[in-house]
């Protein structure tokens, strides 16, 4: 440590990159954590479970624990949640873990840790049950980022009374993360009813052409309204994008 | 004639196949017009000028004319459509011709051409300017083929407000033809509002991912309402769809 | 129910916000029923199975009796066609359940529901043996909203002598549904010999280069004829069309 | 005015609502102008020149100076910018008119109109020189929407070491606007050195297989840092979209 | 001569080398013509003239009528066609030229040219007028290597009732070539009636999705019936393989 | 039977009409056999098996042995191979059976059945071993048409010299059908040494960019030489096609 | 043998033909092994035993190590790694065998096979984790065919400070294969930063559009600066190419 | 540069950065020209003439020859390249100009210019006359690069007895850039035939599906031999890839 300080006092090295050595990588058997990635980029590193065996994912999530004191996970299944769960007993018999089994989400918390706490609300907003995964993967990740997260859910375009009703909660978001499979209309409906940034998710439903969220996604980038975009069922993304103007806003309002 | 009415007489030959042996292909020297279209499908045989050189399509509106007593022609440029002009004031005097410059459609008609005219409205939707020309190709062929249009023009749904005006007459209409380009979510927010038929009508409008109408198309298909589809930019055909309903429903309307 | 109406009387909010607050939505554990979509879209809503467990098709179907005396789910495996019928057994003993294997269609009913009937003959067609599973979806959604279905099986284009062997029922149906994959030829020659609108419905059927029904589809939206289309294998988007079309035209013969 | 504020009053229809029919739309020949869409969604109308006629650009940013006391046009040639120049000059004759003919943009402004002024900073980061188009016109919505606007040019991968020495500069941008073309690497590496939202916008340049920007695109929506996009030179979007992270920043810091 | 002779002789070299050799590659300022490949292959060489200035096709067309007694040009444009009338009029004032403007082929002969013929019949079959141009090319390679040629115009599915007028002649042909666009269904229906090798050309028509003949192509690789394909627009290719059938048929009918 | 050749003697019915109704449509519990396809097209009815029960694929070449005496099923498994080989056994106690595993091809013979031969050889050319199982299928389907297969395998082009090893024998035989996976090179290469006609079988191989045999398929498409094509692992097209040149050579050696 | 070397010295045959014949194919019941591919094209024969049962993969290394001393496969599993274990251990006691269960290679030598050794370093550059296999599959071929590898793992752009660290080390290798999966932006910024070739691995990772390593693919051949690329996943070919370099370089330092 | 050097001998900044601050980026009204790019990469800047006017085409090289003593122009037309010799005629009387119409490559020299020269071979291949503005394109930067380029056209794998006959020759080279259009088989057999490094150059020709090179391109990915593969046309990149392995060759054998 004393090595990084001296090289940053003497301006050769940049904070950036002092922070990043003083918080290291955390490397397991399974692969490394990049425990710098929050103080670096602002957003959590979380541990990608699809695909990695149920024991990977524990070691990565305990390392996570350890090196920051909190743990995120995405694409959790129910025996990588279970072996979270196990490990993290064993290790931090005192953190706690929560499992959303539709969000496919996972998060720890050492029991000292301390949480953040955003001063900005992130409207999450979903056209049908079918959008419930990745939107509950935006929400977990703005939570993690400290934001408080508003939901509204099931106000898809056939029925276009209902997103109405919702309309004045809408409009009192800073932000909102909008998701919406098959021809993904929503976003584009509600862009046009509020005048603030408004984050298109597009989920991967539907089948036939333009299935799997591919017309969604086309549809968002051509919207005739102002919005942005991320990747077919990229909940973390839109979630963690989402989180990063709640940060900024947060960070005015302190001012 | 007279072979023709033998065998149908004899049960030899169906009696559209007897109708379209009567009505027989007109022949020019630019190709062959389908005199019998319109007895056999209930739809008129259109000529597709688009690529045609303004004396061709002359010819072939001439045709129609001749053997019909009427013609239409779609994807007409201004240059071909004052060739046909030309050509009927020296052919057909007394015939009278319209071109909407929009909507590329010339219309003729001889002087003595009875028009059909059916007890049916077919209310056509656009959601801005850039959708006027495919939506005014499908309700001039609705036109032609004697259906009442109704225009409800503008409504896209960015500013969602002026749909909702104009929801009492959309739900007069006895069949919808929703024209939208870019994301093309305006179908899919009609059909949610209304009960009656609804043909999507995707505009080769926008640029980059999804443009030229893909995006609307992959969206009409995958819209989580009822609405059935035609090709990007095929106004004729989704006009025509309409108006074969709008035929049936006549029919029914006179038993 | 009184302050709806209120509301409505007042001119506050329009009648099918009125039905649909009337109607409201059945909500269960897995997920939304919207009761209110037959009286405002005239399309029965309907538990689109796949991808659900057993318990969850079956809980939606209940609650889908419960609210509209009918259940109609598409795309239910066998196992999920059993949880509906035991469900139903428990909830509504009187009830009655039909489960078509091949179309994968369940439509329940309670004892004293009433059922539509409409005036009107929707012909659904088919090209060979594996169109039958999106054909007979469209044809359950058909029959579930009152119209008369006549079916015409296995009149593919490469022993053509069979189609016309049909052609006079063809013609007296009101509205056809015309089933096809592989290179989806059949509803443009069928729509070349009839007066009627067809749907063209494209089926995921072949392999290789436009496999899985895009072939289908891209020649169904360039046909040389007119015709509308819906995805590949929306069997009920089909069938829904064409009943909306008969629902208008039976409406219009009992004027 | 009377009637839509009466309407208000009575809660009969929204503020959105109200707003938008006090603005109204202005229509002229060519189209109609949203005059309403600034205080209904925080970003003000642009005509999109592309496609239409001089005089049709020049009869629609006529009507947003009349209207609005400004105007925004993207996607101008010079010839239409000549158009507008002098339209102005006869019906507005004390505005000022500006055009970017690299950004193709051209803003117009009203002798008495006021200009919007956020407490906020967008970077607008290119590549290279290609990028030049779309960045312009993102970083000349963000002006026109009276946020600060900072330029990096040029600073591609292919010589990081120019992009490192600029690092200072970005890390103090409330938001950034990354423009990239061909393989689109920039905004990702940009997104791992900052702690700030990043706007990818993918640029319509290179050839062959993922030329048009399509590289691009794809590469922004797989990128492994935490980014949302906006489709292939779209810079409007883009810049709008950081505009509203700027507007909802000074709200911030003013309160 | 002598030493390829040599090299036949000794067995050093195959038959098709040592007539390569004979033969040779006859080389200008604008490209190479293969000579020897009719020998070599069955097939002329042909001067594919699309992208190449008139100059340029008329030395190509020279070198082939210099080499081989005869010349073939495709996508010839009638500027082309008169540079190549012009040259052969100086170089080889006894040749003959023919020029089908609709084929875009050009055909030479020198005054003692003999010219194949084969015993064999290529039916050449068109579903519109749209596909006279690829349909003329297959037919004219056909005629340049000898076999007759048979038309069958204008007999597309969407009026079939003409297709079966001309049943008896397809059915006489030994191989036929059926050109279709847009949906591309003719092949298939005209190989599910005849019982001789089909082989499906698929014509660039159409417009929006599956258009520029890709639908017709997806349509023909997925047909139900059996019948091999070519790349879109290719007649050439077309022709030449019905031709090479024809020649082999020939030489049986010879034996 | 009477009924039928009274109508064909009247002329109103054609041979092929004729004979399809003598030959009828055998229809089973699983499905419909073509019976007629033989003598109408020239190519027996072939089972696909693929994604059908083996007691469905059981059935339907029971059908075919009852009906036509052979039975030719494609993509079948060793289950369903089985399940043919019980059922047969039981009802059909004297005919024979071969499958062939790599082909998954089954050919099954009444005890009394006549095979045909044509005096025609086709040859079936692979590039590697994973081009076995199309060509495999081609080669059984060429044989159960009569026509005498010659094969050459493994003469892919990365090790030229065998391929020229073979060049002797290609060029003896009447037509082939080369296939070929990944790059698809050897069907080109084929077509430059020899003058008969080639049919390019694309296969199925390769992964990443082009894999599934998108790539083959388009190099065959764009061939600088002359064949022509079928779709993907298409093996029963490619011999079928095959062997309808080959009885026509048949018939031309027989006249 | 004897016969090949007088071919070989009459001139009849070229060394690499003569090679081959000597050398042979080792023919197994489960395929052919090319023994002589390393002599002709500089590159070992690998088994690629994905889609192979592990009997079949065990006998074709067997036959490797038989004709060549030395087996190489890739995409192996564990169980066909224990298979080639089991057989190689009876029929080769003496053989060594190593199995990297990551990049799934398997590599066997013989006791007395001598190995090449190639005076060249190709470093193998890794963005994360996800690229071991396909980097592991390159390191494996290069260390194969005697060149030093030197890995550079976990230096993706998101982190570029890590990069920078390893900068030397890159600039000292004679040429670098750079695996990236997801937007593939690392081998463009490795080779802004070096003067040596640079060989692009894109990598199967990442899901939604440009999944699978579209997106990687399309960025590397879209890269502003100089790189070849392979395939997606084919760390042999990367492997091999950049081996075939150490081989040329390693010919060069032995003149 | 004091400053920059004191920076370096600090330790400070790297060689790298050194040499780019020393050699610094020439900036005109045109762009900027990146006269460090050799000394850092390896490869000289070129300017991509492609759709700049002329004036920039002829600044930018003027820049080049002022700031390097070389300069080097793609994809230029002959008017730029005219406006190019005026400007250079004009500024440096005393530079030599070479334009080379097919390959569209400028290469100015400055009179005083050193020019590298490197004991290298660079084998450029085509396989016919279409392939002579990429190859062309590549073996200007291979010279210009300093290598020795050896070309081999019109040996395309249709008439593959003229490969053969350059074998000898292709196999001497060091390393070999082979370009090919259409199904883009030739890199594919060259690679079959030598053992150095191949480097496929796909090439833009063809129409119909897999046309513009993407069937030569995906049959480059999917070789079965080893080779490396740059984008579609992209000349430049083929070329100086082949360079950057011709140098280190040449640092090796001056070793």
């Amino acid at each position: 440590m004393h090595e990084t300080l001296r090289a940053l006092a003497a301006g050769e090295i940049s904070v950036a990159e002092a922070e990043s050595r003083l918080a290291g990588y955390a490397t397991g058997e399974n692969g490394r954590f990049d425990a710098a990635r929050e103080s670096r980029n602002g957003v959590p590193e979380a541990v990608f479970a699809e695909g990695k065996p149920p024991d990977a994912v524990a070691e990565l999530v305990a390392l996570a624990v350890e090196t920051t004191g909190r743990g995120l996970a995405t694409r959790v299944d129910p025996r990588s949640a279970e072996a979270v769960t196990d490990r993290l007993a064993r290790e931090f018999p005192e953190a706690t873990v929560e499992y959303d089994e539709i969000a496919r989400v996972l998060t720890a918390r050492a029991a000292d840790a301390s949480l953040p706490s955003l001063d900005a609300v992130v409207g999450v907003v979903t056209a049908g049950t079918v959008d419930a995964g990745p939107a509950g993967e935006a929400a977990a990740v703005v939570a993690a980022m400290g934001a408080r997260v508003e939901r509204y859910d099931d106000v898809g375009v056939a029925g276009i009374h209902r997103l109405v009703d919702e309309l004045d909660g809408l409009r009192e978001a800073d932000v909102l993360v909008v998701a919406a499979g098959r021809e993904g209309a929503l976003p584009t409906v509600v862009a046009g009813l509020v005048d603030v940034p408004v984050i298109g998710l597009p989920v991967a439903s539907g089948y036939g052409h333009g299935g799997d969220g591919e017309a969604a996604l086309a549809g968002l980038l051509q919207s005739c309204t102002v919005l942005s975009v991320v990747n077919i069922d990229a909940g973390f993304v839109a979630g963690a994008q989402a989180a990063l103007v709640a940060r900024t806003l947060d960070a005015a309002r302190r001012e």
